[in-house]
């Protein structure tokens, strides 16, 4: 078999966990596979690098931050190989560039174009492992481009598709997906198969085990994910298609996202395209709307609401203010969270939305919003019921059984 | 003027440090010059990324120690490129594959075999600043290779004759060449100027301020390199042709080498070619054979006495293993030192070995081996006697005058 092994910062964030992944990457191969690694920069490192680069200026170059960022990797990579190669086991370590990973010119969150195997497949045809540089890619004009937060992820996905794995094993801190967030509720099961929609709707929706872009190409190309730890030998969640197996689970997962913040419009004109225009410019600048409710109000205007990143709220102050008088005030709500529901199961079984309305209804939470997918229920609550949502819903659907 | 500046790991050390190059950088293109500047790594960074190797390795491979080795230098380069473009000074950081730095294949000690300068010319024509990362370029099989300690003096070089650079500043943290080392003799003082042949002795010699390796490339490339400390504003030293007027300066300065080890051959078979056997072997080696002596012994052997660095003394002792009879006994001696007088006016003027000697003698100083080129005398006295000799010799040729 062919396996691409990633591992992320913590899994290599000291020497002695390098070691301890060479150990389990050359157990891997004398099994009989051939083994391609994606390693993340040790833990720490690429915030350290920011940090330097800030030093000096609040919005660094993205072209010089990629030859700074990248710098990481290559030192894990590099002695990682130094590990195995002590070992007596074959090994070789390539940067972004030696693999041949194509990006476009997007610094610092470039997407991937293409792979050139040419390189990897000659060392793997000489039965070497082959570590390679996570995270990072050369564009066309010969220039190093990084791929964002946990591209590492997407630079393993990517390889695998390229070379045709049989899986893509993603090392980290924790064993695998759980049906929810286990220091919200300890009764959380780690999950054996989840599909990539649902692991889709889990990690947008911050349940972080997985890059969401790294799922998405995933689900694209066909490559089976598996998530697991490294700092155990317990089998992790297999990410893959959705089977008829998985689709009598009902739900698989309940998720938290505590980063939503409310944004409402008040005294909006009612005249005909104003709301299109709004979405239309937050769009264009890239902010990532998600729920929206419109209130049709008694006096001629509109009230608007719907939710956005924390981080991007000055960003859509910014923008709201460009309409000048077709918007009476804009409020911003920090105290929200938002609560979702995730299982294929969905698809063919009703009234998943019903109860769990009804379920947070019992525990007398409040239901500010709701928004739905063919494999969701999303509601936001007041923060400060974001936990107790979580665990009524966690039980109404036994997914502690 | 195009002008090429190379700032070392201590010029670089920290923050603050990097700061202050990113405004000497800026004073040198604010007067009107084309500037391209090449650093090292951050002081200290080298060292911890050769001890993360040896962890895992004592004798990691070459092949990966080039991509451990290289990240360094390009966090450096970016760093300062971005401290640049925040002074609103337009900079662009380069790694030495980007800046067209073409090695041989022999990882960790590349050769430089030639640079393309496309990419370079572009940006100065642009009125970019270029900050090249030092010490690394990239081979035929597009890896990545290091040049070896004292690297990044060589990309400088390099990059200064390639691009036909009016000079190539050195800065490190101290202001240029003296005519001993200060720690010996306070009254040492620093050269206006100096030629590369005096140079190359005394860096050779111990007296370390340039890699010798750049002034070997500076003298035939014609570059004129000028030595200077990035922690003042103090005049440096030139380094260049000689010209007449250091001609007739007698004697330029004394240097003083503690690392060599005297190895003494007793009872070597007297047929011959055998010494010629011994100092091929060693040289196929890459065994730095220094001084060499021997004296025809009465009963038919002969002892033969070399100087080496004290680092190949085991690898000397093997290689000397395999002369088996023809040699009766091997002894090793680390407690010599060697001083050398350096100046290029000797070639018009005699006497100097016999001034030296004489001097010597009167200090009492034995003299165990002498070895003399057109511009050098050199001596091994006892290790004790090291730095007297070098105060004797220095008030001698009125050094501090």
């Amino acid at each position: 078999m062919l396996i691409v092994q990633k591992y992320g910062g913590t899994s290599v964030g000291g020497l002695d966990r390098i070691e301890s992944v060479a150990k389990r990457v050359a157990k891997t191969k004398f099994k009989g596979n051939s083994v391609v690694v994606v390693v993340s920069a040790m833990s720490g490192e690429t915030n350290k690098l920011t940090e330097y680069a800030r030093h000096f200026s609040k919005n660094p170059s993205k072209r010089e931050m990629d030859i700074l960022l990248s710098s990481g990797e290559r030192v894990t990579a590099s002695l990682l190989a130094i590990a195995l190669q002590e070992m007596g086991v074959g090994a070789i370590a390539m940067t972004g560039r030696q693999a041949g990973i194509q990006t476009n010119s997007a610094h610092t969150y470039a997407r991937i174009e293409s792979i050139n195997t040419d390189a990897m497949k000659r060392e793997l045809d000489e039965g070497n492992i082959i570590i390679v540089a996570g995270f990072q890619g050369i564009n066309k004009e010969d220039r190093v481009t990084t791929l964002g937060r946990g591209g590492s992820d997407l630079s393993a996905v990517a390889i695998a598709a390229a070379l045709g794995a049989d899986a893509c094993e993603i090392y980290s801190d924790v064993d695998g997906v759980y049906t929810t967030d286990p220091r919200v509720e300890p009764r959380a099961k780690k999950l054996d198969f989840i599909s990539y929609e649902e692991m889709l709707e889990l990690s947008s929706l911050g349940a972080k085990v997985l890059q969401s872009r790294s799922v998405e190409l995933a689900k694209k190309m066909g490559v089976k994910i598996v998530a697991k730890s490294s700092f155990s030998d317990n089998e992790g969640t297999i990410i893959s298609e959705e089977s008829d197996e998985m689709e009598e689970v009902l739900v698989s997962g309940i998720a938290l996202d505590k980063n939503q913040a409310r944004v409402s419009l008040r005294e909006v004109s009612d005249r005909p395209g104003v709301a299109a225009e709004i979405f239309t410019m937050l769009a264009k600048e890239q902010i990532n709307v998600d729920m929206i409710i419109q209130n049709a109000s008694t006096d001629g205007t509109t009230n608007l609401g719907f939710t956005v990143p924390q981080s991007e709220m000055e960003h859509v102050e910014r923008v709201i203010g460009q309409f000048g008088e077709d918007i009476g005030s804009v409020d911003f709500d920090e105290n929200i969270c938002k609560v979702s529901v995730v299982g294929v199961g969905m698809k063919s079984h009703s009234g998943v939305a019903a109860s769990a309305f009804s379920a947070l209804a019992d525990a007398n939470i409040n239901i500010q919003m709701i928004s739905t997918s063919e494999i969701k229920v999303s509601v936001i609550v007041d923060e400060k019921f974001g936990e107790l949502a979580v665990r009524v819903l966690h039980e109404i659907y036994q997914l502690d059984k």
